[in-house]
């Protein structure tokens, strides 16, 4: 399934107790439909404030549903916020996380004198300018395989910190930055602490270099601050294309 | 001053003693501001769950301050789906309703089997495949000046059901229509009105000659049923260029 979501809402993907997670809504909904417990496990976990696009799950039951049935009746007992896009039936061995070859984020940010109201909770924001140029060259530093230590919170639970970045894109459209993220997989607050540290490049606190200081101090002590939660969004996972699963979710064209 | 919000969380724009009106906050946060009372008249009221991209208000103070710590003084006092974009001085013959020449709209509509999650509240929605050209068709017959009696809502306290509709383009991005309104002003509901007959021509439901029948009907009983606010955004009012007023504030480029 490829589950869409505003994270404004939620205290993240995994399930808590507190009952208040995305995960916790899709399976509550999933059962509701389904009339028995149905376990998922995702491609990415995301964060409070975190939204997802083309989020993966897979799950195991022996109910039998046409595909779309059950797209549409999860999504009738799902928050308007939350919206399942696709279903499809999958090979024993595809696993949500485990068959992913890579993950996609994108954070959208504003730099703007004055704080955004209509994409409030849905866009980072700046108020002082930001050099483009500057913030592609600091982004540059982490392309390849790196240990990303320096850009890992202390909760992260992922076996190793050595992870591939493909790609780290920074563009611009009017007043809105964007910045496109690709890696074989991402550690706990791993976009939003990289984030901070391109901001810190982007105002001029820090010159392009130092993005390579941080990468080779493996430690959270080096980077800056972690960035708002607000402007990330998970695009999703990356899988084989033989499996042919849907890639993308219809958004606004700012958002592939 | 220009204004955005989102309309989903509050009772339409015009003060109510409930309190939970765009005016309300807004008024509220520019007495805390300016320490009195400050009264607001606006360019054009929006209802319950209709958005403002450059909503202009106008109001008298003695209170002396640079204009851009009325924006940024004020944002600190409103919620987070509210935020003023700029102030300007203005001449004493300003005001913010009766000096506009015309009222820019535009709906969004997204057409897919599946409803919209990350714009829930923020666009209309429609399962099946609507016809461009039809709509556009139908759209052409509303052109000029009439008497739009027929989508007008029975609460409406304007003099004269007479207006001129100046513009209405039928556009698509991808799986999002857009319809682009502007007249010299607006009745009651009648943005909504003529969506919902723009949805019935689209289906196919309806001829695109029938948008004339209903026009010339002036009853409001020839018009479809009122069609869901989700996807309204009050795009501004336009002021003569001698006034030298922001007409657009940032926002994503699929809403100018």
């Amino acid at each position: 399934m490829g589950v869409s979501y505003v994270g404004h809402a939620y205290h993240g993907w995994q399930s808590q107790p507190s009952g208040r997670t995305v995960q916790d809504h899709l399976e509550r909904a999933l059962a509701q439909f389904a009339a028995q417990p149905i376990h998922t496990l995702c491609a990415g976990r995301t964060d409070t404030g975190v939204h997802g696009l083309n989020q993966v799950v897979h799950f195991d039951t022996p109910v039998q549903r046409e595909l779309f049935s059950w797209v549409r009746g999860t999504n009738r007992y799902l928050p308007p916020d939350i919206a399942v896009q696709w279903c499809r039936e999958v090979p024993r061995r595809f696993h949500a996380r485990n068959s992913a070859r890579a993950r996609r984020y994108a954070y959208v940010l504003l730099e703007s004198p004055v704080r955004p109201a209509l994409e409030a909770g849905r866009c980072g924001w700046v108020f002082r300018p930001l050099d483009g140029s500057a913030m592609q060259a600091a982004a540059d530093r982490l392309i390849g395989e790196h240990d990303f230590s320096s850009f890992r919170s202390a909760e992260c639970q992922a076996l190793s910190p050595i992870k591939q970045m493909r790609r780290l894109e920074v563009s611009r459209r009017g007043a809105y930055w964007r910045f496109d993220f690709e890696a074989s997989a991402f550690l706990h607050h791993m976009v939003r602490n990289i984030m901070g540290c391109l901001v810190a490049v982007g105002t001029g606190a820090r010159a392009p270099h130092w993005m390579g200081d941080v990468l080779a101090a493996r430690s959270r002590d080096a980077a800056a601050p972690t960035f708002m939660p607000d402007g990330l969004y998970f695009l999703g996972p990356v899988y084989d294309a033989e499996l042919d699963l849907p890639t993308h979710v219809p958004t606004h064209d700012w958002l592939p």
